[in-house]
């Protein structure tokens, strides 16, 4: 029975969580069968079994687990014979710096610039839901927090601009080959791409050729979800 | 001949240079057979043979190797059998992530918090060329730099939080043992320490028991070095 991936949706089948897109990187990266089920703000009662109301939230069998970074570790230390995520344990553990940062100074600065181009791309219902809450936790709502003004495009500039520096001499993050580090990253630009038409990156920033290479993993899949060319 | 690593010092052996630092710590970790060549501002004629006009820069036989990064490829690559300061391919990357990372968010944000500091450590000749080279930087004179505004703690706390969130479950950044990234975030603590007696970390912070084990490094090399007890 393959692994099943509780995933965030909005309206058009739009993917639109960075936490679950990592998820789901790891999933193609190990080559793990796997299939989706797409959950909305409202459908909470659908991953009530994971004792929380978070996602992702996978099931493997028998085994609930949920936060991208669990599942992540829980993914590589079940199925260490399918390719590495990770690598070895001093990348895992470098990961979890990438994880922290990404959290905070990547996905920090980026939902400033698109939070309220999530309201025209979810369900009238999970429109309502996502006002009042998000509305409490920033102190006034999406259209007030979205005036992407010159200190969030310099915060979210600064946050492109280390990564861009990463990349110098590499193609991704980890190297020669994508591990589960570009798939935290990734999940920002996977994410914003689903919900707005933004352009977050200048075609001639070498992040952009990195995202391009990271839309065109696993038979081009991330590029073929719904979302906008930007 | 041991390996020669030119290195900023102040006053007192105070050896103040967060890139310094860096090589210091690798060539420890790789157990070659070092010196260290003190270098005042007003001494760069000292490293004039490297063709350039920062520190650190090594020489080990007739190779010259400058900026701490490519010091730290160089010694890897070129004593492959010696203890690796990376681990594997992966980690090279990842640890470039984090160089990147240092220099902009934890160096950039400490500097404003100690550069007056700075000028009570070095010779009268050398705190002439710090004010007038910093001056021209942060286009003010360092004692006006060194406010300790909210904002500057509060972005250097961002810094240091990102580190603590990192470190959880882990004893090191690079998991059980520490480094190179860990030498890395390292330099900035160790350089800190040498010119300013401001407390940058309290005590029941994890990033400070981290420090408190970096400095415990090397038969204790780095917490010997002369610096303030903070």
């Amino acid at each position: 029975m393959p692994i099943q991936l509780y995933e965030l949706v909005g309206r058009d089948d739009r993917r639109f969580s960075p936490y679950c897109w990592r998820t789901r990187m790891a999933l193609e990266h190990k080559g793990l069968d796997y299939e989706t089920v797409p959950v909305r703000f409202a459908d909470k009662d659908l991953i009530a079994f994971s004792g929380q109301e978070r996602i992702p939230v996978i099931r493997d069998g028998d085994t609930v687990v949920s936060d991208s970074w669990v599942i992540a570790e829980y993914l590589e230390d079940t199925y260490p014979q399918a390719p590495s995520i990770f690598g070895g344990a001093t990348e895992r553990a470098l990961a979890r710096f990438i994880n922290v940062w990404a959290d905070r100074s990547l996905n920090g600065t980026l939902i400033k610039l698109v939070i309220a181009d999530i309201l025209d791309h979810v369900d009238p219902e999970d429109r309502d839901y996502f006002i009042k809450n998000r509305s409490a936790r920033f102190g006034k709502p999406p259209e007030q927090v979205q005036t992407r003004s010159d200190a969030d495009l310099k915060a979210f500039g600064a946050a492109v601009s280390t990564i861009g520096a990463a990349l110098e001499g590499q193609d991704f993050l980890s190297g020669d080959s994508p591990a589960y580090s570009d798939y935290i990253v990734f999940g920002a630009f996977a994410w914003a791409r689903a919900i707005s038409d933004f352009k977050l990156i200048e075609a001639d920033n070498p992040v952009y050729a990195w995202r391009d290479r990271m839309l065109h993993l696993y038979g081009g899949m991330p590029g073929k979800s719904v979302g906008y060319d930007v």
